[in-house]
């Protein structure tokens, strides 16, 4: 528990309202008690500051007249918030074995594994050599989760989970503030990763625990090799996505998505329920209709796509020296 | 062993013969025995058909009237097979230590290593840390085999292999069959992962073992990196493929190809002996000629991006609108 | 120590100088002493020829005239390298949990570690399950060090490092050279991976040794997961890289840039300081301008796509068939 006083000092803010209240942790404005200490970094999520019940909030100067509880206010609320999340957090240490106060029914924990504090296995699941668990985990039952897989602490695993080797699950997330000198700021991430029932997961795939809220991967979705899946990634039931693909932060799929390796989804976007999305293709923009879509440079021998490739650079101007205009390209 | 009778309860078929024979697994129809069922989902494997030696093949109505053994006739044949792959798996336990049935020659078994039954490995083989072999593993001599790397069952390793930490060898291919329910069933994979002579493999690659048949990797391959070899895929003698590439399932890669790195290549292609792939190129067709092929998208200032780009979707328009034809493009 | 006509023999090259003199390995023209051979590949190197303190070169006929030291004469100077990395190279072997010649100060060594020889590591720092450390690493003072990571041998981790799971750091470069006989021979990489001090590296990245020099990662650097960082690349202050990104061999990235997800650079670039790169973009030559660059497809429906991607395959005829010149185009 630290008092509002000290935080503040810390992260060199001013406090609007108790400095004296204590605090626990953080959390996000939706979710946290009074003990919690949360931050709201843009404008959109006003509502959830006029609801929040947390202790104190690290906002801004401008939006501060807006905030019912405490308020830490500095100028650079995603900076102090990484700050904060230092103060929070503490390396996690392993420990050799099951400890004792985890339970794992009748499963098979293989030679060399590590099972933390308070985890819970359900009932004939098989965990491979050299497995880490951290604490607070909990697997369903019938799980089949290979040698080498990393699951860390409070990460929720459903029934009948297939995890092939070298898959981490809960790392942490890619976050960081930059301050006014270009230095970054780790920020610690306390979100989970949740993966529902039936869920298969590739070869060193990746799965990044949330900031505050948790990364959740829905029941029956499947994930091939080597697929990184960022922080507060959502990725909704029955989806499949093959090898290699990337989804950055906050990115929202829908449910019975079909897509393609190496694909790459930039971070805060959405895609609709039952898209397609062939293999490499990039997609910089939200998905909003349930049809196929495409972006991949033709293939070419090298020389012709020398050509190509150079006169492509210069379409715009192309078009402008035949003086083509949009209007002109209308749908008959 | 089950009856072909309790299988076809399990996959809701119908039987067409003896519905009491025993069968032991799944193979392919050229390589079955009379225990073994197999499955056929295309008319192109019709002569496999005429010709197989399998107990019983899932199949469907139409395709059912030129089988000459037991038929298991389904309406979804893929899903049939889904279904059966998993009456004939079971989840892989590790043992500590080197099993007793196991040869290991003077070859160095480091620390905290579980090495399953009937496992042999050459001479003068050296095998890191935290290493786990399947059962049946075979692994030549002079083998360099990196700490945290998982070799899992059946997979064959030549000699002089060199590979890298982080490496999995026989993993689950990433094969689903789809219900009507839009659920999926996973497929579990018989086969192999085999490897010949004097191959290298990069940190973190995954090669996952095939359906029923072997994923191969030639003598004198090189693999570096974060490389995704799916299912069936044929790597061919000395072709060399640079890191962060994905090969999806079934392509077929001949000898001596360069490969640049985070190439796609998708699945049930062909690439020739002695092609050339640029770095970041997406493969879509098969390459049939023994040169250089490249599609990659030019790097261009932001934007100038947003300008070409934008033009570039509208492509097919301008030419519509110029009353281009392809004839108008011949070769002069 | 091998003469260097033993040397000679396995190379099958021709000697000019002194075949007695002995050799312990090999370095790079600038910081070889005479105890260790070098090569010269290109004549841009001609001066550090000139200055050289090696006690012998590899080198062709043409430019053993500018050798002041003795030179070992090959038609294949690469291949000739690959086989000389081959006389100076041995297998690594670990032991069971901390060599007694190690120091770990108050740092806690979990499970089933493996940390090898004359290693260091500072106070404060936590190291997971299952980590291996290999001989001479130095890891600084509060590493938070996850588990299932492997850093191999003289690897050199600054302070405040935090290493997620499964990554890989020191591991063998993809360095090959081919024979008459397109038959490949790996080099044997010598060189380390330097890390500076606050720099943080996500789950399953992996990071190659140099081939004689070192890759470095510099002080207050980010990388996400699943990134690829190939032997002797050199990465500035400060830069941050998203996930999926491989950068090849002996780039160099320069301080504060930003670097998304999915990005392919390639072999032996710069890239300069400042230098924004969109996600999934290939840089595929130098960039000098701290700005945007970016090369994405665009993402269409897919028949649209279908339509695109065929005229635009066909660029340079169109442009052919218009009668346009790159004149025409010049800004206004």
């Amino acid at each position: 528990m630290h008092s509002l006083a000290e935080i503040s000092k810390i992260l060199n803010g001013e406090i609007q309202g108790d400095s004296n209240i204590l605090i626990s942790g953080l959390s996000s404005l939706d979710k946290a008690n009074n003990e919690h200490l949360s931050y709201i970094n843009n404008n959109k999520y006003i509502n959830e500051l006029a609801n929040t019940k947390a202790g104190a909030v690290i906002i801004n100067k401008e939006l501060s007249k807006e905030c019912n509880t405490n308020a830490l206010i500095v100028e650079n609320v995603y900076l102090a918030f990484a700050k904060a999340s230092q103060i929070f957090s503490k390396k996690t240490t392993y420990n050799e074995g099951i400890h004792k106060s985890s339970v794992v029914n009748n499963s098979i924990i293989s030679s060399n594994c590590s099972v933390g504090k308070n985890v819970v296995i359900g009932k004939d699941s098989v965990i491979g050599s050299n497995v880490v668990i951290g604490d607070d985990v909990v697997i369903g039952s019938n799980a089949d989760i290979a040698p080498n897989v990393c699951i860390l602490n409070k990460c929720i695993i459903g029934n009948n989970a297939s995890i092939s080797p070298g898959v981490v699950i809960g790392s942490e997330g890619f976050g960081n503030a930059l301050d006014n000198n270009s230095k970054w700021h780790k920020i610690n991430h306390f979100g989970r990763v949740t993966i529902g029932d039936n869920v298969t997961i590739g070869a060193n795939t990746t799965i990044d625990r949330g900031t505050l809220k948790d990364t959740e991967i829905h029941s029956g979705v499947r994930i091939d090799n080597l697929v990184h899946v960022a922080h507060n990634v959502i990725i909704g039931e029955d989806t499949a996505i093959a090898g290699c693909t990337g989804i950055a932060g906050s990115a929202i799929i829908g449910k019975r998505c079909l897509i393609g390796g190496g694909v790459g989804i930039l971070g805060h976007l959405n895609v609709c329920d039952d898209a397609i999305i062939s293999a490499t293709t990039t997609v910089y923009k939200n998905i909003t209709s349930a049809k196929t879509y495409t972006g991949i440079m033709p293939i070419m021998l090298h020389n012709k796509w020398q050509n190509v490739s150079m006169w492509l650079t210069k379409l715009d101007k192309i078009i402008d020296y035949l003086n083509i205009k949009l209007r002109n390209l209308k749908e008959k």
